[in-house]
């Protein structure tokens, strides 16, 4: 593994592991929700709503990221990113997060410090805490996070409430993660709007909640694809779900990457993963806040269709297939 | 990796993420606490304290476990119980596990199923709800595991609050887990008791809470050794602690073990890490609760001695040393 190793630079098991928690968690800021951070058997996170959303994620380099087209800041605050964004798609605040880390012994001590300081930089950004965690040896590099998040009193936005006659829309970017990975597989650096977006994605967490408020009968983060993952949507429900491809904006930035390496930009936004947009249904289309893009519609039926016909490309992502 | 592969067998890759999560999760019970189980973006636990434990381990193949000495249903029965451990550490009663799965494509999917019963079966035995995760591809096969519990409105019991003056006290097994890994070490299956205790440990979930109600000052859940985790309290307190050899209890089984291997059983208690007890201090020596037994006295100073001297032997495990 590792990106630009020296030689004698020094590792992790020179460090030991409590030496490295204590370099990756000293000095570090935590919100107010964090009432026991760090260094105990367990945390204390404040739950005032009564009830805590919880998810978890699994990150392996060579799966998920690779050190030679993320640096391990990036990767730290995409590993956080994907997870709180989780959190986001049930209509919850996140308030923290804890990482486990297994890597080989030779592993870099830099490396996992600017790892981990990718985290608490995504952290920082959504206002939350890294809480607690766990650092052990592997073969592979693996990181393993899990973000908690607070309802202040909201209902939590399922997979499994939308009705026909919903509208469907879509907050955040789409089809920039799937666009920087192109880039980066012709061996290109540029342009950095879209490599950075695959580096690390940005999602639009108030946009959860803020669906939540508006009455959002179903949410989903799309990690997989848009349609794919419209498509866990539908399924839960019970639904059709129809996207109006006149509807789904194509930024004249994938355009422009397009006609530079030739892909399909409109391919991109339908079936990209790793944006980590949210995509959610509304019973009415005068009520979708702010943010939110209308995409389509919910109808009787089942599956996910383009402009009423079945997409023609692969629909999204599952391991081990 | 894995046990007793038949040629053929069906792997994870031909089972598919999505039909595999479906297998380990179909039909599973769930607590009431579970508000939304597994099978969205994230789930909602009850919380009904205000406040959310949690605490998070990451388990690998070849460090932490081997299949060629505990079956599948015995590592996840252990990855279970360590991480609940962490929650009544903290005197907190546990209500969830979230687990993540890294593994290879060729990984039997059986070996899923299993490691995830045993899961299951602890997560049972600790009346908790698995109630989500996240499956994926490694070259290696990680576990990682975030438990959440609730501290049914006491105060966290952390490892900073012994104070001089203090008892010592344990609850649960010590020294079993160690015996166990020695007589596997050497190629043998049994006894059944301390090589089970290896393989899958039962920590005393309800010791933690009691010890919180008896006004515990400080607690650790000791899985690097009985000594290397009273230095955790004794460094994060600011405190002496001394361990009277003769108020440790060296079970009669280890004695046997010990006599037929020719290992040193108080070593194995003092050192062996894994059996997942809890070790606390109390203020009143005549308030330590059922369950618990007193081994040792807080004083001012610092570090960890027995019978008033520096052990001679390894303290303890910690990862890349």
């Amino acid at each position: 593994m590792s990106p630009n190793t020296p030689d004698g630079a020094e590792t992790v098991a020179e460090v030991g592991e409590f030496g490295l928690i204590d370099r990756v968690t000293r000095g570090r800021p935590q919100p107010r929700t964090t009432l026991v951070g760090p260094g105990d058997d367990a945390a204390v996170v404040a739950a005032p709503d009564g009830r805590v959303v919880a998810g978890t994620d699994v990150l392996v380099e060579g799966v998920h990221f690779r050190f030679d087209w993320s640096s391990p800041e990036q990767v730290g605050r995409k590993a956080v990113a994907v997870n709180l964004a989780d959190i986001a798609a049930m209509g919850a605040v996140p308030t923290a997060v804890l990482v486990g880390i297994a890597c080989p012994q030779t592993t870099p001590a830099s490396v996992i410090e600017e790892l981990t300081a990718g985290m608490w930089q995504e952290a920082a950004r959504a206002r939350v805490g890294v809480v607690g965690g766990d650092m052990t040896e592997s073969a592979t590099l693996v990181i393993s996070l899990t973000a908690l998040g607070d309802l202040r009193g909201r209902a939590p936005v399922t997979r499994s409430g939308a009705r026909p006659g919903d509208v469907v829309a879509v907050a955040g970017k789409l089809g920039w993660s799937a666009a920087g990975l192109a880039v980066l597989g012709r061996g290109f650096r540029s342009p950095v709007s879209v490599v950075g977006a695959h580096r690390a994605p940005e999602p639009p967490y108030e946009a959860g909640p803020d669906a939540a408020d508006a009455g959002a009968t179903a949410m989903i983060d799309v990690s997989d694809g848009l349609l794919a993952d419209l498509g866990h949507i539908a399924a839960a429900s019970t639904v059709a779900i129809d996207v109006r491809s006149d509807l789904v904006e194509v930024h004249q930035r994938l355009l422009d990457v397009a006609s530079a390496l030739g892909g399909d930009p409109r391919h991109w936004v339908l079936t990209g993963g790793e944006d980590h947009a949210l995509a959610a249904t509304f019973p009415d289309p005068h009520g979708v806040p702010d943010g939110w893009r209308v995409i389509g519609t919910v109808a009787r039926g089942q599956g996910v269709t383009v402009d009423g016909a079945v997409y023609s490309g692969a629909a999204g992502w599952q391991h081990w297939r």
